[in-house]
């Protein structure tokens, strides 16, 4: 029966989570110039907020059995301890350890996302995309480069 | 010729303008059990944000000689000044003196964006709506009615 | 103050749910060319589904208390005993009860939905929208006319 | 049976349909310096162009033999007919007629749209609305008010 | 002339098409109980359905003459004459061939697309998404790993 | 410190512009029939519009002082300048030089586009998207490939 071949199709799979938190952009490695110079409004001492969208892609070989790669249950109940939770209705700066340290650009927001998520046991990890206006998405492979600074 | 006539069709123009904004959700008016239970995660005392869009809709004539019932480069502006200038990359409970006494609710929000565009000169305000999330919107004409409290 | 006026401002809410389902167009009432003809490729007699979404508008006061016209957490919980619970993931012809009598039209299904959201106790049921797809939307305010019947 | 009763719930549907089109925005009535403080970059000799987003609101009683205020293929074919055809992939200004001596901004498409539709035979024309981009949509009922000019 | 030249650029182009149908996930392969677990309010033996939107991706070089990889015209009659007429409107575990004996997830639906649009003659098929709901969608390229059973 | 290593992780960035312009398709390496053909209504004499939406995507590793790959202020004024200006409510075929020896496709508006912006200094340019309706959309990503013609 061809469903049960060692060779399975590989499937990629998109799901999107909304949360809603706040941040503010400052950097204690600038000057308050350099502060305002890199990120502008954003660098409002008061923070403001977002509506981001998570999108969580990974794959894996489709079980003949079940026909699916992963068990939305599962990755939902995964995200939700790891990210959403954690996350959902805070201000990121204080309320997620992480952010008390690294400045929670949306760029920081998705590799920290990502880290939470690596471990997800049932299909690989394959990329965190996140949205942080309609206009603006950040997306992060787990891949690294040399560094400019 | 027919644009000549005393009557004029009557158009709506509805115009979206998105802000980012954060706040939170606590009133004095009661007390720390009722706030939790009113607002949930919402009456996190580092507040939390959104991106806001604001449909503003307005309604008038149309000019025969220009088409338009007002020219949108005026509507932008004015709301620009009023609204999104004050707005944007805020907290609004801090930031916008409205609300340091209103909580800022969304239903309050889009009562004070009302107030403030009430006045603008070349097409009449039919409707304020603010979308909280894709999916939530709060909705306001300037009616009242006889309150619950 | 000014919150505690006798007259509140009233707000519209607007809330958005998505639920999952199966129907088949076919009407008693017509002959079998009738039901093609006024059904198409809908009238197909093993039903074919839909993500319809729900958009439930209601009306009230604001409180000046909580700045709210009435507590999300409510109405979701009313809108999801009432409707997606018995709705989502179902084939409506069978396993909705008003739809063993009422071809489930998307003008039915809207108005069945109106008629089960109407005694929402914390706010005025003001209209159900549903979209059917991207495309189409039905909307329902309790209103009656005379029929063309 | 209740479908039966003289009276019918009234529903309304609203439809959308796509055009693209490029129109000029240049009136006769204007010198060239109020041409180009009305329109500004849209004053362009060259013209330019949009997705334009058509969405028609009919009403009428749900008839209880279809459960259906009118056949969506019926409406499709007089949009088509009427305006899709026609719009699709022109220049307004100079292959529809009205816009010869009217200036296509969207106030006048949606005012010229209804126009086209009035005479739907099956269900009653309640609204025209005409997205010109995401941003900004005009809203025509039939109604008239006293004009500024 | 550069568009002469034997290399190409390499466009790729990705078509989005909607079409609505039902299914009913339930696998011979698992007990009542293996079911319930894997697939749950979706293993509900009346089924249920969806907006379901294909997007067909593909890629090649762009002809000097034309401007364009390949007629969308063609394009559309190919996924027409392949997915969309069999698809659109159906039941798929019953008038789809194939899903009488696989289980119509969305994984298998995408692949099942992915085979049928492979023969695409004028230009390279490089990937099928589908999208189950505005939250869910899911990608296969050709590609086989490994299976985990 | 961990921002400090020589490895920084790599980002990829997704920012979106619209601009409305007009077009038409017609080649003057055809025949008027086969321009017929290949183009069908889009080869109109007159013209006609679209809403394009151009999605930019540029990669580089986190700067560990900013936690930015780049600063979007410095995108915007980039693509504002190479682009949107020169683009934006325009007729493509004559007033954007390159089209009045190349057809105006979205796919060579794609390759133009990705031409413009390949010099951007603060980011790799990895890809340029072009939508030129919801429904379709057209990447490039610099690549060549062998030419059919």
């Amino acid at each position: 029966m061809t469903e049960r071949h060692a060779k399975a199709m590989k499937i990629h799979l998109t799901r999107r989570y909304p949360f809603s938190a706040s941040h503010r952009l400052h950097s204690p490695h600038l000057s308050e110039e350099e502060n305002q110079l890199a990120y502008g409004k954003c660098n409002n001492p008061f923070g403001h907020g977002h509506n981001y969208v998570v999108e969580v892609a990974v794959s894996g070989p489709v079980d003949p059995a079940t026909g699916m790669i992963a068990n939305l249950a599962d990755l939902d109940a995964f995200v939700a301890a790891q990210v959403l939770d954690p996350f959902d209705r805070t201000y990121l700066n204080e309320e997620v350890a992480e952010f008390r340290e690294t400045v929670p650009t949306t760029e920081n927001v998705c590799i920290e996302i990502f880290r939470r998520l690596r471990a997800f046991p049932h299909a690989k990890l394959e990329r965190v995309l996140v949205e942080e206006t309609a206009l603006n998405k950040f997306e992060y492979t787990g891949e690294s480069q040399g560094s400019r600074s």
